[in-house]
């Protein structure tokens, strides 16, 4: 099995880093870090770089590929290299995926056209205007279709989707094993559940 | 604010991913990849690098310090690059810190001699080994020490400090921008949690 983990410049390195360390546990499976080319690829910040292991071209067959989302939905819905690539290698996989903005370069090269799918909070109306239909989920699943919510949220979509592929025992054991009993010091994180000015300031202030 | 993320082969990505979107999206902070040197570090799987921005020799005044675990004690406990570059730059730190089994390097350094600590539910023996006094917590403080359990516990260490650092509402925008509403689909993410044959299975075939 094959897990191709796409990476581009500006991508949100939590959003790659999560689905790597869950689904990409898998045991037996070979996850590759694919990007336009090989070497470097800078995280949205700018201040860190995950080093593609493989080019676009020489990844002509993975099982699986997932999409990190970043900042700014042209560097998803303009980008030629990755969303040719999408095109090309989408009809023999067996789950197509993404975690947060990751969704609107999946949107942007047509696969998600008419699909319950989801996305990073801010980006639904840019989701929908590209075809989809955006729900309130945090892991939606439609078809072999995949996508996740904001960021963080790659963590649940891995291990639910290690859970499909190999049981619930093998998703148990990576769940132990990178010891996700989540105690997050407040309940902000998603817009229902933040105080409103928080969500207030994000929507004036932020964007993704 | 200068926040030092320390690579090194064989470390565990999420364990430096989780705190470097949290911690690291503090405004105005500037966070470094730091290693031995510059340049591409293997992580635990061998499939994966991220990209030290700078050496040791060239950080010498981190006000946080950022330690990621992997598996293999020694890789801890016997890095003496690391080690040495622990001890060095701790006495201005404001918070050194650690997630999973990066606390054996902290206690390896000597930095947390008698402390509450914790690390990987796994290495809880091998920490108390080396002088500190393992808790169950997830995050737990000792002066300005704090350590993590296992993995993604790097992501609520992150956002507590950020919260202690910066208040409240910096902390929930962050935690409402990584969309962190954890929504796990088991709940075995601890061995009190777990069912009894995934922690056996663990115990008995893993290691960190």
């Amino acid at each position: 099995m094959q897990i191709a983990i796409a990476l581009y410049e500006n991508f949100t390195a939590l959003d790659a880093i999560g689905p790597y360390e869950t689904l990409g546990n898998i045991p037996g499976a070979e996850t590759v870090l694919v990007a336009e080319q090989a070497g470097p690829v800078r995280n949205d910040r700018g201040d860190l770089s995950v080093v593609a292991t493989k080019s676009f071209a020489e990844v002509t067959r993975p099982d699986i590929v997932v999409v990190p989302g970043g900042p700014d939905a042209t560097n998803q819905t303009e980008n030629k290299p990755l969303l040719d690539w999408l095109r090309a290698v989408d009809p023999t996989t067996t789950w197509t995926t993404s975690v947060c903005t990751g969704a609107l370069a999946l949107a942007a090269a047509g696969l998600l056209e008419n699909r319950r799918a989801t996305t990073h909070w801010l980006a639904m109306d840019t989701l929908e205007g590209l075809g989809a239909r955006p729900t309130g989920e945090r892991v939606v699943f439609d078809g072999k279709y995949v996508t996740a919510a904001g960021v963080s949220s790659g963590i649940d979509m891995g291990l639910t989707l290690v859970g499909k592929l190999q049981g619930d025992m093998v998703a148990q054991v990576i769940q132990l094993m990178t010891e996700y009993d989540p105690q997050p010091p407040y309940d902000a994180g998603s817009p229902d559940k933040a105080p409103a000015e928080v969500v207030a300031y994000c929507r004036a202030e932020l964007t993704v």
